[in-house]
């Protein structure tokens, strides 16, 4: 059967598993002091600059969550969009880890609308509100859409006129650098970005998510505030591995590049189905469409898919690393003999 | 270099790695959905009965306070050896994420003592003191001890007693379950433990622990408590697949026994070195040893290990999967001839 | 100068200063158990009911954030409006204390928008989202709008129909009955209200208010939450003798009808003031004016009161217990002269 | 009865009460903005030194837990002696508000024993251990006994080697000043504490306690940090006034001496009865004897005061302002008839 569900259900990229089986030998210090990490560390920098921090965490909602409690007073607040994983889809451990309110953000095609978060950030300086000190944001957003880099400078600028820092969740950033046709130190660092979720997992790891901090101050306290997030991996050389592979040679580039183009693929194929509408623009790996319940239930048996929204009736498709063009012919072929019927 | 430093050094163990490689393949529901998972779970109920509930994660902080959070409400306590790893080596995890006072209680080579806990169990029912709900023991404890059965029930009284509940800090549960030479049932579930953090990653594994309830209400809470606790894996069938062939053929006992007898091999080496003594009675495969620091700096250069506590002037050996009986005769003739200098 | 800033401006009403008077004499048992709680306690209960549960708390946020996080576990969400106090004026002491996140429902004139309500409530059993178990609505709201019985029941079905609690926050609550011309129990018991902030500090007291729990878990855990929120007054019998005097020959319905009717004066002088409109329905003590900066500034040497909302223009006018006709009269005059200028 | 159980069961001092009645004349601004909250700072000021910041609370729960949370991190911990109020007497408020580890210190006669605090302060740099950041003692401790400026700089410098901060809750400061002989500058600014929680509620007041921080980080934060423990007053006037009249005419000497002396009285009573033993060196106003249970229960019909310790057999007597010398007679005359049958 096709699956669209998720780059969840494909299981490790074959890169990745290589470099797990190559980091299986011999002894090596734990808890992120080895030299894999070194070296992953040390190829995060040169990706994005060479005065980041980094630490290493088991899952995305980790990493969110263990960057923005680094960076926050226990009366803070963080900003993101309404759609944002971050506020939708953690339960409530930003409540437990970070302790700071999250306010949302009204979103378009899931970006945070500048002028929403601008009237949203108030009441600096009353104590009986919490003190807007992060603007997190998705990239690309959970619909699939990528922030330009005007955008987010313009996001940026909001974050500096109120003293505030600007996260990243990049679960899946290699597919909007890949889109903008940008270098990650263009997409991210040049824009003052000051912390980023560089995602692993979507892109075919088995787990591991790097969390990069910009800026940061020196003080040391990031592996505390890292220990204390319980996502310190003892054998951390095989999360470090991971990335070291998928930075090398710019493998990221080509998975990315490939899951995009699969995209554009389907999105084509769409095109020619009268009567399918796209429910976004699509410009990564993520494909929504209107659907009705009655087709979608039609296509389940042969592909899965999520329906994503009853109200607004989407679905959402996302190719992973191991789906192929014949599955998107094969669904589009599928979705056309449906909707015909 | 000879590494007796902690399991956390060695990799992974080759059936696990050949159970992760296995397990790439095709599809699967993410977030233990999947049926790597649910083939998981049943291996872990039949080891120790068909009613418990089980919940994977990635690392044992993680365990341990996802174990602990679950059962408890904000106003409780847990008591725990003074030694215990929740206590002295998961950072402000559990203030965090349990939200309960942890209160340590005087142990005797890494046991609770019993009426040191009796004691620390008090002012029920008074609204100024958190109130006792938990008892987390350590089994093997910190210094590589067992406790016995009867050791276990008595214990298990006193939480019977004070209406408490007995998590069971299993990090190395196999060892302590082949050195009693009982099965994990007999250990466990039938001197009354109520929830247990059963250890992969020490055990070989590249990541991954499971938490086992007994006697769990079912009431569908404990997966919220999963995923609040960051510890949810996205592709948890790499978790799942690592425990089946743990638990599968008995591997879990091969492997400890392993290890254990290495510790025994290293134990009666050095009954032969005059000078050299045993800090703490060897029952699994920790040895710790009484050692002056300039025997220990001597040592460094050619074997790695940790300086545990310099007041007593104690090191701790750990025999991993991956050591063999080459290493320990090696260290042996090292330690001689160092101790003989 | 004339105040209509906030009923925390006021000092404390006579019968309640008298009340705290008369408490201060010979010795009371600490933390709840003296005499003069049990009568408050008893008090409480005549008005709402018999078996109705009561915690005494120094101030409306811990009043607020203790009867929430009473009956919450840490995966739950909290719904409320957009404007309530727990959201926009409490800091982060809900994140701290109650550890659930509050998602925000868009409300019209300070009141829930059922609809709104009913689609903010969703992906019940998903473990990913924060699960829905508490509506908060403030009686009357924060622009002193009030719900009726009917109001009231439509957010109790929706509550009912989710499984799901209603809190309700009533810092002003007696101005909400005397509006609608009911009983307290009428307006809170018998329309299903869960949790009740029952205000005093506002009503005329020097501090305190009061959390009625209905139909609660009798597990006796409600006390040990209340100590872990700090805020059991070791000396409550002065919290209680307040609470006893206001509740005795119906003093509450008094001083709420007073501060009530002094707001109709106001708005009925304001009608004949051309240019000068209501920005909300005036049902209590809280009138809400369109008024610009200017004429705002104008006022401030004689009349002290709030610019609520710079974009929308609004200023609010609180009417407490200690402001007279002729206050009223006066501001009357003054608006006029400022206005037509 | 007399009643010797704790400043708790005495009402509100004269003094204080005309301070309440007093301040209760017109408007005044809320939140601590006011000028009743001004002329307490000042007042406090005058006492400790210009340089000081200062937050009122409501209780001393809330001073302790709020003066600690506004100066550490979310990793760090916090080192009191085992019969700290802190540790024993404020259920999980300190995991709920500050987060930090606490760790207990052995004690002698209620005082940290300086050699415990200096090993249990360890593994600084230890990403898996909290971090030590803050020494909390009680003067006088919770056995009435007091540290003496030598005693305090041997804590304090044990601080400064380890890069931690003073934290003194001193719920009965007060007294403690008085059997020294020093003003409160020479006991508290002088031996270099950082944070004092300096108690009011059982020197007298109806309620309030202030938080006095010392060579505070001004960064403005610490008024966020109020907010967010929901301890900050709306009529805060009536917090300050009583601190003023406390403070005015040193009252609170007067208050202190008086109470000292009662104790005093006491104990020299108790020496000219045969077989009643002091538990613990009387200091200020607290008098722990040795008492078998059965005496006790004799005496419970006549005079009220704590059984303390069970296992110790120690009793707790509390002199408070309105206790008389009639009371300690008429209690010595009791004792000796009971312990004479």
């Amino acid at each position: 059967m096709i699956s669209f569900a998720s780059e969840n259900y494909a299981g490790v990229h074959p890169a990745m598993m290589e470099a797990l089986t190559n980091a299986n030998t011999g002894y090596a210090l734990p808890y992120a002091n080895d030299e894999y990490t070194a070296e992953a560390i040390e190829g995060i920098r040169e990706v994005f600059g060479h005065n980041v921090e980094v630490g290493f965490t088991f899952n995305g909602t980790g990493a969110n969550n263990y960057g923005i409690a680094a960076v926050t007073q226990k009366y803070h607040s963080v900003f993101c969009s309404d759609v944002a994983h971050l506020y939708v889809d953690e339960s409530t451990a930003p409540e437990a880890f970070i302790g700071c309110r999250l306010y949302p953000v009204k979103s378009n095609v899931g970006k945070i609308i500048p002028e929403a978060l601008v009237s949203a950030i108030k009441r600096i300086g009353d104590v009986h509100h919490p003190q807007a000190k992060v603007v997190s944001l998705t990239q690309p957003t959970e619909y699939g859409t990528v922030y330009t880099v005007d955008e987010l400078r313009v996001i940026k600028k909001i974050c500096t006129d109120n003293n505030m820092l600007l996260h990243v969740d990049g679960a899946r950033l290699f597919n909007a650098a890949v889109f903008l046709g940008l270098t990650l130190k263009e997409m991210i660092t040049d824009t003052g970005v000051d912390i980023l979720t560089l995602g692993g997992t979507k892109a075919g790891m088995m787990f591991g998510e790097a969390v990069v901090f910009f800026n940061a101050n020196n003080d040391g306290s990031l592996r505390y505030q890292l220990k204390r997030s319980m996502q310190l991996a003892s054998k951390n050389r095989f999360i470090a591995a991971q990335f070291t592979a998928i930075l090398r040679n710019n493998l990221w580039h080509q998975v990315a590049n490939y899951t995009n183009n699969l995209a554009k693929i389907l999105v084509e194929g769409i095109a020619a189905i009268p009567g399918v509408k796209l429910a976004y623009p699509v410009e990564t790996n993520a494909v929504f469409l209107n659907m009705s319940v009655s087709v979608y239930e039609k296509l389940q048996p042969h592909a899965n898919f999520y329906y994503w929204n009853t109200e607004r009736e989407e679905v959402r498709l996302m190719l992973s690393f191991n789906n192929t063009t014949e599955d998107v012919e094969q669904f589009l072929t599928l979705l056309k003999t449906v909707v015909e019927q």
